[in-house]
């Protein structure tokens, strides 16, 4: 039987990476192989783009390299990594994943959501997750976060100003809408459990 | 005034490096300015990319992984060396060019002409060298230098069988043959002086 891919979307700050080993755990304890992974990275190949992509200084890559750089590792990712465990019966978990170029460099970076697809079509066959998760934050506790994250270090993208990151927010709305048999909007005020338990339900159409 | 841009390509051990210097002193000998470049790379980013695609195993990359890798490094070398160097009126001459990619990735690596061009499109605009010079050697001589160059280590991609080798030097053939306003062939056998020679007559139409 084959297994499920999710990926996990949203700004920075919402809370994905603990939402992402509670989800994880959560699999486990049905009996599920899971698998959690990121992107850009996953494997060691596209970990080394990882690499290039988040370092450096602000203007390292122009807009069309570092869409390409994406796709790059993404189809390492995808096929070395993602597919065969999924073939295997696995789930598999990405800390974000096509959404992420979509928004970032396709709408927020101005190339449009038309050619970061294309470029997916050629890298990864347009492979799409089963089911992706975008974890919102009302917009004043996602202000609190931010400041909170004051002290710690950005990288390349984090670190972009705050037009760029509404609309990356408006963007994943809009591929939500788009697409809302792949799409679960989850709500991430509030404590983790609470949140852990929203993304259960919206995973309970799969886990079936 | 506009500068020139050139491109020189052609099978492994043809001479390219040597002809490019002779090159470009001969034109600094013209009297213009002119720069000497190659691909992957020509950049500080760029070259970043060139170690991944040329270092570790055969099988670091899959077919796609390094077509995008490619077109993202081409993207940086044309927006921020070849154009500027042009726009001031220069030369630029580089070791390879998107010809290669097509040869390589698209014929012999079997993705297709139409899918490297795209890519192209996607990164760079789609750029073109002013004229592209295809360095040719008779199978015989190709052979000889091959086997001379036994001894010196190869990189991921100089290695292929040769089966992979041939394949490339007919697509550089198809190229030039759909292509004649911007291919220049060029008999790269014989001394180092006299494929020189023949080079500056190549050109002879775009340093008038």
């Amino acid at each position: 039987m084959r297994g499920r891919f999710i990926s996990i979307e949203g700004g920075e700050a919402v809370g994905k990476s603990t939402q992402i080993q509670l989800l994880a755990d959560w699999l486990r304890g049905q009996g599920h192989s899971v698998e959690v992974t990121r992107e850009p990275g996953g494997t060691d190949s596209a970990e080394a783009i990882r690499s290039l992509l988040l370092e450096g200084g602000a203007d390292r890559w122009n807009a069309r390299s570092e869409a390409l750089l994406f796709a790059a590792a993404r189809a390492d990712h995808v096929a070395r990594r993602i597919r065969p465990a999924i073939d295997a019966g696995g789930w598999v978990i990405s800390d974000r994943f096509i959404d992420s170029s979509r928004a970032y460099q396709g709408i927020a970076g101005g190339l449009g959501d038309a050619a970061i697809l294309d470029l997916h079509r050629f890298g990864s066959g347009g492979f799409l997750p089963d089911c992706t998760l975008l974890l919102e934050l009302p917009a004043d506790e996602a202000a609190r976060r931010a400041t909170r994250r004051d002290g710690v270090a950005s990288d390349r993208i984090g670190g972009r100003d705050a037009a760029y990151h509404e609309a990356v927010a408006q963007a994943f709305r809009s591929f939500a809408a788009a697409e809302p048999a792949r799409f679960r909007l989850v709500d991430a005020s509030g404590d983790a459990a609470s949140v852990h338990d929203r993304i259960v339900q919206a995973i309970a159409h799969m886990a079936a």
